[in-house]
């Protein structure tokens, strides 16, 4: 919403607010603060114990390092995103790079510092500030088994649905009806009201804090499926936050426990329900009535059957965000791959459309050479330093499919319940096993203990095989 | 926009922002750097010591005041106006007046501390917060002398009205017209912008920052006139914040100069200009091109004399905002006497209801008895905490109608110039004598230099006689 000229003033008040923060976060006195609260912690509770522990994660996160490069970090990466907002229409690599080098050269710091502190590779330290306790070691062989299998589904896939037909629905669709469509699902499957919103803004996004949590979506008038799949998708993020611990409101074990858990609530809303079949049967009527001129004219475009398959079509493509959830962790495997490489120093930011290029190539079979626009340049993150973050994407979305599995398991009428838009039972499991755990648990914990194993690719292949080739779920 | 459930943790948020920008404001260490910089103040500029004069006003105010009252102020003032938001409804003043009674003994404390500091009468160092210099025995006077001649006027203007005849144009304006109407005529009058935007909120405002200008309006849809005004009202008050000394950016020097200069701006545009029969002529092709249907079936209504009697129509109501350009200093005078006694203790919160009522008798011959909702607790002011506040919309009109007189002095072509839609030349005045000199002068030098004379009620009686009795300008 931001005028163009404002850019410059916000990039410097967020400079000055982070200063801040990290001045009261790494106040003289807080080590000796903690060194008595550990001579006391006999006499915590389970939950004050998980709150210390997340408050010394913090505390050792932000004191290693200088305020002087928080707030360097903070301006480089404010001018970063501004110009990269300038350049990227321009396909102008060669005139962003220097902003990006710069962001490189101080993530590349920072990392270190953590690391030197953390006892963790510098790219997991990266991570971690992201996904608390997740490490590249880890991740790794999950995403190379996904790179391993997902090329040949996709070929079936997009092979199989070649013979499929589907109607899109007669345009245009009024941004209002779209709107009004975005809030009764957003109120059906229980978002409150009073504790947030919906509005616009460019990308979509949801922020906030749990008592007042924004969600965005973007209109396109031709297209209802693109701002409706992502108010759904936006509504999963903001159950999470919604239903956080009240108790432990604006401590740090009552935050939510980080971003992979965060975008599986949101994939789990998203994916793994509502491009269900069952919930399409239920959400048909209601799509339809939100556009009766075109629920007249068309009236087959709003079947259960012609929204699922219109929902679930799989196509390769060079955007990440609009990607399908077949292709999605491809995107995903190809930033890992280069991040990595960006911290430990054997890519240059110089270098990444061409390694942008040959992985595309690899993994997608698309190149985006001369096109750096769709290309290396399309993502906000590394221009606004969120290096570590994307794995948490993919990381997400098979935690989604494993949480719906075991969920599925210890309610066994819940896709009947979904049918008839009854969320009731399946946000009750939610909340015990996700929601009111906040930042109780560890996220390898919080994963083990709501689904009985360690987080795997099973669920998640098994979820799309049974979708996209048996066209069941 | 905030959701209702919000409200807690923003009030939260903002007390405890504004208790670390008092600590800033007040570190060890600040006096001692004062101290120096009066030793070197020869070596100083102009510039620079208006610069070092507005660093001490605020340092003096912010230390007067211990911490702990801060924040103690912010917390009751955000518990009060959402109260009020909640209890205005429902005309509930008995519900309201335990946290208004709050707001006031805190502010009478504050009140205090600052008379203390600043040897000034308490309610005097309230005002000096909104308009720095301003006193309330300098204001007495110019307030009884409109309370003096305004009823008087309103009766003759009343009377004179009753036999016009007025057209309003036929409704409904969709929504999406009127913001139209108001973005163009924003455009044509000068809002840069790439330096800010309109919005919708409940009430008017205009905040942000110089390089990012927020203004909002709300949209009624059988009276376009009302966001138009809101609009051009809005838009004055931006323009002086864009024009600011950019060289003086975020330096107190380089501030707006206070409360009552800020009104005139929007009021001189508002007012002066903008509901001129010159102004008219100029926009109301603009306005009947906004509104094409309506134009064709009430043309008259879009005559440049029909608007210019449908927005300078009076008569006397009870809520401040939708008061006309005479009856509005009475609204004023009202409050500026009641919140006088507030804090000197001879009125009491709970007997407000009841001054307030016998005021509104003897000034507009209207009772709000029964009817606090639209008295006493129509305005966000007092409940916000915002005690010494109201003199400076109409210390503003004064200031308004003086520097337009002058301005017309001082470019003979000017209304000819504002006829044919040109602004260059009145910015410029407007430029030259107020926003380029941010807060380098004190407002009686600014008024005095602009203007040539003291502030005074001359000028604002004589454009109300002419616009009112005369119907001419």
């Amino acid at each position: 919403m931001m005028p163009a000229g404002g850019g410059a003033a916000r990039g410097e008040a967020l400079s000055t607010l982070r200063g801040v923060i990290h001045q009261q976060a790494t106040k003289a006195g807080l080590a000796d603060l903690f060194g008595q609260a550990d001579k006391e912690v006999a006499n915590l509770s389970p939950w004050q114990k998980a709150n210390l522990r997340e408050m010394r994660r913090e505390y050792v996160r932000a004191s290693a390092l200088p305020q002087k490069l928080v707030e360097a970090m903070s301006r480089a990466e404010s001018q970063s995103e501004q110009a990269w907002r300038q350049m990227r229409p321009n396909n102008d690599f060669a005139g962003f790079v220097p902003f990006f080098r710069e962001v490189v050269r101080l993530k590349r710091e920072a990392a270190q510092a953590w690391s030197d502190k953390l006892s963790l590779a510098p790219y997991d330290a990266l991570i971690d500030g992201f996904e608390p306790g997740a490490r590249s070691e880890k991740i790794a062989p999950l995403f190379a088994r996904l790179r391993r299998v997902l090329p040949g589904l996709i070929a079936k896939v997009v092979e199989s649905q070649r013979r499929e037909q589907t109607a899109t629905g007669a345009g245009p669709f009024p941004v209002e009806r779209q709107r009004y469509l975005g809030l009764e699902l957003m109120r059906r499957i229980g978002f409150n009201f009073n504790h947030g919103r919906l509005d616009i803004s460019t990308h979509p996004f949801c922020g906030g804090i749990p008592s007042d949590v924004r969600i965005t979506t973007r209109y396109r008038m031709g297209d209802y499926t693109q701002s409706m799949m992502s108010v759904l998708h936006e509504t999963g993020h903001a159950k999470y936050e919604q239903n956080l611990p009240a108790d432990w409101t604006s401590q740090p074990v009552g935050l939510a426990r980080g971003m992979s858990i965060h975008e599986s609530q949101s994939l789990f809303h998203e994916m793994q329900v509502c491009r269900s079949r069952a919930f399409l049967e239920f959400a048909a009527p209601i799509i339809a009535q939100a556009f009766p001129e075109a629920a007249a004219s068309v009236p087959e475009a709003f079947s259960p059957e012609n929204l699922f398959r219109q929902l679930t079509r799989v196509c390769p493509s060079l955007i990440r965000t609009e990607a399908d959830e077949v292709t999605y962790p491809c995107h995903i495997v190809l930033r890992f791959e280069l991040e990595k490489r960006l911290i430990d120093g054997s890519l240059r930011p110089d270098d990444v459309p061409e390694a942008w290029d040959a992985g595309m190539r690899e993994i997608l079979g698309l190149t985006t050479r001369g096109n750096d626009r769709d290309g290396c340049m399309q993502d906000v993150h590394w221009p606004a330093g969120l290096i570590g973050y994307f794995p948490a994407y993919t990381l997400g979305a098979l935690t989604a499919a494993q949480l719906f599995r075991a969920a599925r398991r210890a309610l066994p009428d819940v896709m009947a319940q979904i049918r008839r838009g009854e969320f009731g039972a399946l946000d009750g499991w939610l909340r015990e096993n996700v929601w009111s755990q906040g930042s109780f648990l560890e996220t390898r914990e919080l994963v083990e203990r709501a689904t009985g194993e360690p987080l795997g690719t099973e669920a998640f292949e098994q979820h799309l095989e049974r979708r996209y080739l048996q066209r069941e779920a």
